[in-house]
């Protein structure tokens, strides 16, 4: 059903990616041509919404800032298709426990839901977009992407990651943590290049030189330090360690970050380049490089590949589900049978109640997914598919949908969690109302038809009513269905939903 | 190292076996001869210690009747060696908050400690019990025990259960919510009947007759109607359909369970007689059962035999760890390696501190389960290994082990987790605290033995302080290892444990 609604990308197109960062905003508008996508636009702003973060609330400042440069973006947006724009948020809305004051109006400005993104994902993106810029040679490659919150660690082959890592640390978390008020020191560089050390030293084992060819830099603080070696001609390409070395001493000597100046520096780097050298010196030392070259690929280009991926039959959801139900032994029957229910009671009721081809696609992996739980234990197997939905590392998923899988799932069967429905954003509680209802009423008629036919029944949906209409004498005869159905309308009852068999 | 301290149990040796259970409790006293068992002396009372469970609460009156139960038991015990007694707890002690009331005291009388056990694990227990009573042939059998709080539904042949499920419907627990004040109506009857159509419809599809040939009814409910049919010579051996139906019509004439008088049925089966033959004649309806034989094997057989295994290097918790590693793709060499750490740290603690051989059995399984949660996600492994290690079935274990486990693997690292170790019994808190020490410990020294020897070093322990003594020089030439020791010495600082480092 999802297919049949999901077009192909005709050539000519346009896809837009917004990378909302801890340290700048990216957008990247690009054209479809012959399957390869060619860059139309790129604009980046340094918003530091990252160091608006302070014990996980982004400060109003740092929402304006944010709001404004995505105001400025928009208007390079009107000429894309909605349905082809997407935007992801990466560490700072991660930490950010308001993060809805920011990804609500945002959403508006831009026409698109802001998709929030783990770090493992986040990983998987950026490897993407440095891969698509790379030779497609078969040796296997580190990838380091510094961010403003986080660094991400991907080792990989031609366009695929094979391990993923996402560490706490930043250029702007450390300037804040490690250089309080821009002030340098031979001290403070210590303490953030020990902290780093400690930090990388966690995955050494199965990041360190001997498991790569070579190493490669994406973001803009590995591009930034590449500019500036290459500027002072401290290395033949690339960036070396005797580089860093030269770098560092050339930064010890000032004491504030706006005094740096230095040939090939934008300013837009100066007040996050001395805590990037000093996690980027750590990183080399742990894990044994001597050498990186840089790539311009990043997050931004990596979304717009994925996104082409999604809009033509390629989604990578679609195989994480499958990977999910292989790991966890899926009964294929029992996920196919409650994919159909859903389908049947989902074609009925998306008109009125007004649900939209990702509602279809949620619910889809909800039923394909719903009993993975199973494989830790029967008893209270929901709650253990819910668990997992919202924990692991799903490929192509973001937060949101992870979480809205998560209620779903946990919402199969028994009491309602409405906790959890309560602290969806007010404009989501009413689908994924709508969507709990289909796949509890599919649950419930789960037993059933193992074993009996169930017959054809008419479904009348309205806002917040659903009648259930069976073949005269049917239900009589059929009393555990009956008694089933009877407890759903008494438990949908609480929500005030409405449900009514005849 | 448990190896060593394990005995073999030599020819004569009694073991003995205590189930409490929510309608009756048993002791089993059995002697090894030939490495088979002969049962010695064998014991039940009706405590009804389900019928004290209101809210999720033992009533005090509960209470002290279990415990005067156990007192008499006790008497027998004391030509067992308490290392051969093993006590295990069902439904009402699964479902008591206020469970330490009674398990505690109840120690101190038994001289074991009570095992609260998961449905699943009463059930593969029960199997155990009645697969030794029965032929040893290759046909696959349902075995049905139905208790006073939950009724396991196994599925196995010979002596390995190969579908385990428990159900929440016993013969206690039906008797107070659907014939309150022991009245007895059709209309009373027939909602317990119809209540227990639904619970068993769940579990349908795998139990139904055509995945067995043979069922087997354990426990006193079924042993019990088994009885009354025999005496009444209803059928011509074990329960038929037709014997439930003249079983049924007899019970409804009465109207007070204290009335009723029948053939065959002992006075202590009074009060559940009406709900059990409600329970036995939904799930002979559902699963389509035409005949039942009983067995008088049950669960304090089950216990016996896991005992014998248990103290002869069978330890089926063994297997289980095994099974765990395979199904989460544990990294062996990480695993060896930190339980190797463990082994040196704990053979130097464990006489000041007083750590027996059972915590060495639990430091060996959470050092080689403890990354079992990174195959959810790197992202808070060891909450997600808590996770699972607290949630699976996991065969051989009782809800205490696994807590513990829990607890030691989520705390193997970051911050302690005081809220947990809080919610232990308070005599048990300083052992888990010993415990957690010597994990996080080994994993702080994990990353560094994987690229360095680390030397041998000095341990004193002493109550609630641990000092390591490095050879010269070395912490200064390892820092990394230094700033992580350091990090430790704090983080156990805050629970008031001394952590020392020269």
């Amino acid at each position: 059903m999802a297919e049949e609604h999901k077009d192909t990308v005709p050539d000519g197109s346009l896809l837009a990616a917004i990378d909302i960062g801890s340290n700048s905003f990216h957008l990247i508008i690009a054209k479809i041509e012959h399957g390869e996508i060619r860059t139309q636009e790129v604009l980046a702003e340094k918003v530091q919404l990252g160091a608006g973060l302070e014990n996980h609330q982004l400060s109003e400042e740092a929402v304006e800032r944010g709001l404004a440069c995505l105001a400025r973006f928009a208007q390079l947006l009107s000429s894309v298709e909605p349905t082809r724009i997407r935007a992801v948020g990466t560490n700072a809305l991660r930490q950010a426990r308001n993060r809805l004051d920011f990804t609500l109006p945002a959403a508006d400005i831009l026409g698109c839901r802001i998709d929030v993104i783990y770090g493992h994902e986040e990983a998987r993106l950026v490897y993407l977009g440095v891969a698509h810029t790379l030779a497609d040679d078969a040796q296997s490659r580190l990838v380091v992407d510094i961010g403003g919150g986080s660094t991400e660690f991907i080792i990989g082959e031609r366009f695929e990651p094979k391990r993923l890592e996402s560490l706490q640390m930043g250029c702007v978390s450390y300037s804040r943590d490690f250089f309080p008020n821009g002030h340098i020191s031979a001290k403070n560089y210590r303490k953030a290049y020990d902290q780093a050390r400690v930090e990388v030293s966690h995955i050494r084992r199965h990041y360190r030189s001997k498991h790569w060819a070579e190493a490669v830099g994406s973001s803009g603080t590995l591009n930034a330090i590449n500019a500036i070696v290459a500027e002072h001609g401290w290395s033949e390409g690339g960036i070396t360690r005797k580089s860093l070395d030269k770098l560092e001493k050339k930064l010890l000597k000032f004491e504030q970050f706006d005094e740096i100046k230095l040939d090939g520096l934008t300013d837009n780097r100066r007040n996050v380049i001395v805590a990037g050298v000093a996690i980027t010196t750590a990183l080399f030392d742990i894990l044994g490089v001597e050498h990186m070259r840089t790539s311009k690929g990043a997050l931004r280009e990596g979304v717009i590949y994925d996104l082409m991926g999604r809009l033509s039959h390629e989604d990578v959801r679609e195989r994480t589900v499958n990977a999910l139900m292989q790991r966890y032994s899926v009964d294929q029957d029992v996920a196919e049978l409650v994919e159909r229910r859903c389908q049947i009671l989902f074609a009925a009721c998306r008109g009125p109640w007004k649900l939209a081809d990702e509602d279809w696609e949620l619910l889809l992996w909800a039923a394909r997914t719903h009993e993975i739980g199973m494989a830790i234990s029967h008893k209270h197997f929901n709650r253990h598919t819910a668990y997992l939905l919202r924990n692991a590392d799903l490929p192509g998923f973001s937060q949101e949908e992870q979480e809205s899988l998560a209620v779903l799932t946990q919402g199969q069967r028994g009491k309602v969690p409405t906790e959890l429905i309560d602290e969806l954003p007010k404009q989501e509680r009413r689908r994924a109302l709508y969507l709990l209802v289909i796949l509890r009423l599919a649950m419930r008629l789960k037993h059933v038809e193992f074993l009996e036919e169930l017959p054809a029944f008419g479904i009348v949906a309205e806002k917040m009513t659903l009648a259930l209409g069976f073949p005269e004498g049917w239900l009589e005869s059929h009393p555990l269905t009956a008694s089933e159905l009877e407890q759903e309308c008494s438990a949908l009852g609480k929500l005030e939903f409405s449900l009514s068999l005849s």
